[in-house]
Parts: structure tokens; C-alpha cells; sequence
């Protein structure tokens, strides 16, 4: 005899396939612009959280960490591995799932999917951050580094930013076909440029997302002008940054936060005591964002948990009334909490 | 249309149901002894293990942990709560499931339950230190607490040490009796007891495993006699005790790892200094266990990360074949790892 759990022992799930119709069916730059205004919404309120550090387990191969963070009413977490040779074996570098749960019962209340939504939230917070720091009337941005990453980024910031041109740029050439043929029809201009230099021409927004490369040189110092705003994606572990770091000297720099950011960040090539502002100030007034026309703004971005935690929230707040979710059965719920053992026993096959 | 995954991107995902009935498949005696197996072989491993305290978030009403661990090869953690007031609101105050994941690659390989798998695991831990530590032809065991652990407790001893008659005790007659009549007709005599005093007469081993209490006294000293082992499963938070400190005093103690023991075990009320043995010292033979018949052994248990890896890595082995889990698209797995957007595109409920 099967017993099926009561109500309280479902966690709703959104697997990958739910979560790209979940996708599609709000519209892709209507969700980025939803995750944004989460994930700045959650900024804003900046000091409630519990900014636990993430828990990393390292090994030859890579790494694998949990992130969790809390609001004291929801709880979050987010797995998520980083192996860099998993590219030739055809496998993702970066796979993630998280979870949600109500602080005031420790029950989970969302468990999801999290490789697609993190690229859904990473290219909402950049864009998130550049509406608040790029030029006035950014409308062109050099996107460096065509992988995963750089469809999402580009879209986010025709959403947020009102971006009219991408100017892409790999060293695999046939990376740059990729991304230009998924642009195509989306309403951007797309232009496939041969170096990182003719990326840059006219663009008001700098965003590097390149592999892992250690202590690449991506931006030389030569190459970037006044009056634009750099998005940088791809520093973000140790040993990997991507920018110059005489760009970084003629930089304001903003994080999202400078504990983590000074291990993984472009910023682990500064003195550890160099001034940096959290982003979350700027939203809440307390620091200037952009002051002058001629002013490089750089967002050393590495992502943080919150971000995940907003991203979640989003999927939990959304999924209601869609089908883009299903039930599991993942917490014991006997009817009285002490018979755990009567609870199995009655699921035994002859009823016993 | 909706694009199936590829075999990469699912996990082996375990249900409350899919556990309940893979315990029956197996028969409840046996993956007890097979778990404590599975426990004993990675405590005789220990110092393998990668032993990262657990990351607690705490709040009023309780706290939620995050418990990893990785053997260099395959990496697990546990997400766990406790709420000791959800028992008033008909919910479990413990609830856990759990993930293991492939080091190299840092994909997941399985997620599963744990609150049915904990259950199983904190009895055959118990059960298998007494098989080292209890008396020679230990058959009775008193057990104080009749609640959620209580029935597991009784068949792990009776699997793995040969344990003949239980004698129940529970300040709430009603936990006994439930108790009672789950263990009826398990090949056990059960001996419902009027006080912890009569539940002890005869024993060889007393466990200990009483609710949420604040430095209650289930033990006092002139009630525990010589030649005994104590299973203190109860006292398993920092406030929360369940043993005289005398007790303490009189008796060798082990532990699964000290720093965590003295924080959450009965040896909260010792000196930090105080002489424990871990556990695993005794299976590699580097200490000694039992060493008189008149010794009393003490296992201050707590529940350590490893023993909830151990229990992980013995569902992972015994699912196969079977139809107690289900595959799970949990990570996103596109053709070309640069080409989440295409394959989120792709995805696209017109084909588009």
C-alpha cells in the first residue's frame, strides 16, 4: 500500500524543461527585467541579510560550493560546481540548483533548477547595475567573450538599458557566429567584430565575459577611453581576472560585495585596501553611482548569493497557477510527528 | 516543443514514498546492518574525509544547517532543520534530504530523502558502536524516549548486537504505548516500563534519546550502575542535555568528532579539555574501547556529516535495478556548453 504525503510534505520543483517554458512563456526580456527588479529590491534592503560566506569544497578538478543566505523570513541556498576541463568532456563547467525555505519552520518551499536562472540572473544584475552607472543614452555595447553568457547579457541590457547595438567579439570566431545567430531577430543590431578593439568602437558599455583564462589581459589600458561603463564578468574565481590593471586605477569601482569580490574579483590584482563602493549604497543613497560624463565606471561583478536568493523568489513568487512546476515528495510528513516508524510501516507493501 | 534531456542532465532522485518502500524491498533489519557497514567502513576512513563544520543558519524559531563532506572522490552534503515548536503545528521538527555529487566533475548523482534515511542511520550508528563497545552478550537495552527514534534504536540493536528485550520508558505513557505496539510481533520482547529506573533493570545498554528539553537530568547518577554502555543520542544541541554530569565523570567517553561534540553533546557540561576518544580511533585500533567489564562506555552521539554520506553512498548503491527513484532534470546539459541560450531557444514552445 502507498500512502500519498500530505500537503506539507511537497516541495514544488522546477526542473530545466520547466524552467525554459517558464521562460518563454513570460517573455525572456520580461522575466530579465522581473529578476531585476528582485534582485534590486533585495539590494535595497542590503543589511537585513545574512551574508554568510559560501562553502567551498575544493579539488584538483574544481570546485563545488553551497551558498546559502537569509532575510530571516526566507532561507536560501544555491549548489553550484565550477570544473573548467568539464568543457572537452562535453559536459557544462557550471551546473547549479537551488532551494528556498521558510526560516520560521524549516520547511522547503521551492527547489529549482538554477544553471539556466543563474545565467537569467547574472545578466539581470549587470543590467540592473548598468541602468544606474552607464552614460546617459547608452545604447552600444562591446559584448568580449561570446559564450554562455553573452545572449543573456546582451538581451538584459536592451531591457534595462535600452541598448540598441551589440558589438561582438571572441577569439573563437566560430563562438561569435554562435551568439550572433541566437541574436538574430531579437530586435538588437548585431555586429561580429574581428578584434576587441572594433568591439569597442562607439560603445558606451564594456562587458567581458571570457574561458578561464589565468590573469588574462583582455582590456588593455590603451584601449579603453573616458565615459564608459565596464561590465566585468569573467574575473570572478582566484587566479582569474580579465582587465588591465591600470584600467582598474582610472576606474570607480563598484561590487557587490568587497569581501568576496577581493579573493575572486578584478580587484584581487589591488592592494587589498584599495576604495571600492558596494552597489547596494548607490540604491540606498548613501554613495554616489556615476558623478561626470567622463568618469569609467567598472562593476566588478562575481555574483553573490542574494542574487540567487532573489532569482528564487521570482521563480517561487511566479510559478503559481503555471504548470511549470511539479511536486516532490522529498519530506517525511507522518501524521504524528513522533510515529516516524509507524508512518513506514504502514507504506510496507502488504500494509503491514 | 519540449526537448528531452540528455542522460547527463538527470539525477536519481529518492522520494519519502520511493524510501519507504525501498526499506521494505530490503527489509528494515538488514539495510540497518547494511548501513552501519557502509558507516563503519568511512569511520575506518576518517581521516580521508574533507570535515568541514556545519554552516548553521539560525533564527528564533530554530535553526537550518547545511551539513557537506566530500572523501576526495564523491562530495555530499545535507540540508537539515530544527524547529522544536513545529511539533504543536503537526509538522516534523527535523527535516532533511540530501545530495551526492561526483568530485571530478561536480555533477550531482543522487538526491534524496533523508528524514526516513536519518532515522535509519542515527540507529544503526548507535547500533554499531554498542556491537564495539557494549558488554559481551548485551540482550536488554533500556530506552528512554519512545519517540520518532525510539522503534529504529530498538531492531538496529537487535540486528547488529543481538538485542532480546527492550524496556520502554517515555514520561508521556502514550509514546510508550505507540512504541510498544510498533515493535509488537518484530521479534523483540518489549517491557513497557512505569519509570527510567524500572526501564533499567537488567540492561546491558541504555539509550537515552528524550525531547527538547533544556539541561534535563533523564540520568541521574546513583541510578546507572557499572558494566553498562549508554547510548546518548538525546542531547544533541548546545543547551540541551540529557545525563547527570557525574555520569560523565565515571565514564569513558567516545565521540564521532570532538569539536562539534563539545559544542552539541552531554560533554557540553565538562571542561573543554576533558578527555574524549573518537570513535573511529577504536575501528583502526590507535585506542582502546571496552577494556574492563566493569567500565561503563558512554557514546555521546550527536549525528556527524560522514555517517549522512555513508548512508547516501548505500542508497546510491542499492537503487539500481529498482524502481524506488526517479530521474530528475535537474541540470541543464545543452549540446554545446557555449550554447545555453540556443538550447533555451530551442525549447521555445513554437520551435522558435
Amino acid at each position: 500500500m502507498t500512502i500519498a504525503p500530505s500537503e506539507k510534505a511537497y516541495v514544488p520543483f522546477v526542473s530545466v524543461d520547466h524552467m525554459m517554458q517558464l521562460v518563454h512563456h513570460i517573455g525572456i526580456e520580461e522575466m530579465l527585467a522581473g529578476l531585476a527588479e528582485y534582485i534590486e529590491a533585495d539590494f535595497r534592503r542590503w543589511n537585513l541579510f545574512d551574508k554568510t560566506p559560501r562553502v567551498a569544497s575544493h579539488s584538483e578538478e574544481g570546485v563545488i560550493e553551497l551558498m546559502p543566505t537569509s532575510d530571516g523570513e526566507v532561507y536560501g541556498f544555491k549548489y553550484v560546481n565550477g570544473h573548467p576541463k568539464n568543457t572537452k568532456a562535453g559536459l557544462q563547467t557550471v551546473t547549479a540548483f537551488g532551494l528556498l525555505a521558510n526560516v520560521g519552520n524549516g520547511y522547503p518551499v521551492l527547489l529549482s533548477e538554477m544553471t539556466v536562472l543563474t545565467a537569467l540572473r547574472t545578466a539581470a544584475t549587470s543590467a540592473m547595475v548598468a541602468r544606474h552607472l552607464a552614460p546617459k543614452g547608452s545604447d552600444t555595447m562591446a559584448m568580449i567573450g561570446a559564450g554562455a553568457q553573452s545572449e543573456f547579457q546582451s538581451l538584459a541590457m536592451k531591457a534595462l538599458v535600452g541598448l540598441k547595438s551589440v558589438r561582438l567579439f571572441d577569439i573563437d570566431a566560430a563562438a561569435t557566429e554562435k551568439a550572433a545567430r541566437n541574436l538574430a531577430g531579437m530586435g538588437l543590431e548585431v555586429v561580429k567584430c574581428r578584434s576587441a578593439e572594433e568591439s569597442m568602437e562607439g560603445a558606451q558599455i564594456i562587458t567581458t565575459c571570457t574561458a578561464d583564462k589565468q590573469y588574462a589581459t583582455i582590456l588593455s589600458d590603451n584601449m579603453v577611453g573616458s565615459g564608459v561603463h565596464i561590465n566585468a564578468i569573467g574575473g570572478d574565481c582566484p587566479g582569474k581576472t580579465e582587465l588591465a590593471p591600470a584600467i582598474l586605477h582610472r576606474s570607480s569601482i563598484f561590487v557587490e560585495y568587497p569581501e568576496q569580490t577581493r579573493i575572486e574579483g578584478e580587484i584581487q590584482q589591488l592592494d587589498p585596501d584599495h576604495a571600492v563602493t558596494e552597489f547596494w549604497r548607490v540604491l540606498a543613497g548613501e554613495a554616489p553611482g556615476r558623478t561626470s560624463a567622463e568618469q569609467i565606471t567598472l562593476f566588478d561583478s562575481v555574483g553573490f548569493a542574494i542574487e540567487d536568493f532573489s532569482a528564487l523568489r521570482y521563480i517561487r513568487d511566479h510559478i503559481g497557477g503555471t504548470e511549470y512546476y511539479r511536486d516532490l515528495d522529498l519530506l517525511a510528513d507522518p501524521d504524528d510527528p513522533r510515529d516516524l516508524f509507524g508512518m513506514l510501516q504502514r507504506a510496507a507493501p502488504c500494509g503491514g
